[in-house]
């Protein structure tokens, strides 16, 4: 993708370098999902990613510098995927894209409720999430607070509003 | 592409609403560069989209919601194009975007120097640029600052001190 590069603009490149939509998807399943396989990622994506545009994606974002893949230690035939450091820079994008989304499209209640923890808890959450997210994938030290658990949380509480009462 | 929804995630609905990079390229253009016609959005995009491209995506944005299009009065055969409120609240996407690629891609210094205005005045200069947006694109009273003069100057700066010293 890099050599594409029609323009010099900081907005423009980032576009270049994010590819299309599916390459931002499974950003966002490795971030907030902690799938971090082939099979986990294919298996677990709600949008119902097919599997060459998987592969396809997880190439390009692996030669773009956004994820690295490195074998499985208990299945040679495997990979786990890590995001880096400017993957993980990418939170506060994804943020105000859930911001954006909560406001003018239509979401259900079950799958906003992780995107408003992100929204309502601004730069200060956005700021453990990359922490946590160093710890996950980059080896940092563990943070104190886990963000990924209280999206969990809120999935699971909003879930539950949702279930019909027996 | 509203029929599209694969689910009903607001990350993954924003990236619907919002289709391929060219949309967002469109956006940035009527956005920064106040272009409100198809012939000068097609001979000032810097990345050189297709007039093929344009037109479908102006035809996207539109019915999606994010612009609008009425008759040129001055010409009938022309129309301009408006960002609407929801278009206007992807200033705050867009800027994290340019910081994102400010800091992870090698942008071209004068292309930066707008940019660097909007990341480096954080969420204060982005709803100073939306009061202005919507003064030029929904007739919202004027508001005292320009962001916009103020990127023109900072560009023209960046140029001046790119051009060879005569």
């Amino acid at each position: 993708m890099a050599q594409e590069r029609r323009s010099g603009c900081p907005i423009n490149l980032t576009l270049e370098q994010l590819g299309d939509r599916w390459s931002l998807i499974v950003i966002r399943d490795v971030m907030f999902g902690n799938r971090r396989s082939y099979g986990d990622l294919l298996s677990g994506n709600l949008e119902g990613i097919a599997s060459n545009i998987l592969a396809d994606r997880l190439k390009r974002l692996a030669a773009s510098g956004l994820l690295t893949r490195v074998s499985d230690p208990r299945h040679r035939q495997k990979h786990i995927y890590s995001l880096t450091e400017a993957g993980i820079q990418l939170v506060p994008v994804l943020a105000q894209m859930a911001a954006w989304g909560l406001a003018h499209t239509n979401p259900t209640a079950v799958l906003s409720a992780r995107a408003k923890l992100l929204v309502d808890g601004g730069p200060e959450v956005w700021k453990a999430l990359m922490d946590e997210l160093r710890h996950l994938h980059l080896g940092a030290p563990k943070p104190q607070r886990s963000v990924l658990d209280d999206a969990r949380a809120a999935f699971a509480a909003a879930q539950a509003l949702e279930a019909p009462a027996s």
